[in-house]
């Protein structure tokens, strides 16, 4: 299985949207009923299935506007690799790298955030 | 298992200076016995096991320069994701996305590449 570099990027770019302007339920839906989700990377806690990972998107849903930009993206067959910076509530920027692995259907499998508290900048 | 990011960002400095300076057998010396290697990720090859993974170090030995700098790193836990740039023989310069598993003794048990052709940039 294996998608074009701007399908994928596609996916990765319709996430971001998401992430910015949809709701919990929105971002959850472009996950496979049984992804995990790993973010941070290490810090011991793996969101397994659809419900769960709503769950971890609701933690940051509030008042806060966020705003996300793609910077660096990489293809690899149906797994896409990528830098990216989200700003919370124009206080802070964080620049994660996050490894994404997609289904046939385009819906995400498993995601791993990598960034600590270094990569957060207050603005 | 966990690692302090420096260090794990030390991990990777010396596989890029390995990369640069070292032999195939040198590369793969920083592997775990078991370990796994896809590069670039979806291309179908996993090089699985520390002689493979020389073979694969190998391909690329030759009387050609290389130069390795690390751009963006990102730590997590016991693993570690970075964009780097590598040039060969001065002629071309690829900007992939790494992701590396360490194990406790700081040897590699997984590392993936994320790159195609349009991140090659001839020089």
């Amino acid at each position: 299985m294996s998608f074009e570099p701007d399908v994928l990027q596609g996916f990765v770019q319709r996430y971001l949207d998401t992430v910015a302007n949809g709701k919990a339920e929105d971002v959850a839906a472009l996950y496979a009923e049984d992804a995990t989700l790993e973010d941070p990377v290490g810090c011991g806690e793996v969101h397994i299935g659809r419900q769960a990972i709503a769950g971890f998107y609701k933690g940051m849903e509030g008042d806060h506007d966020i705003t996300t930009e793609l910077l660096t993206f990489r293809a690899g067959g149906h797994e896409a690799a990528f830098t990216f910076a989200i700003t919370v509530g124009g206080a802070m920027r964080i620049e994660p790298i996050e490894v994404m692995v997609f289904d046939g259907d385009g819906k995400i499998t498993s995601m791993k955030a990598y960034w600590s508290q270094e990569n957060i900048t207050p603005l």
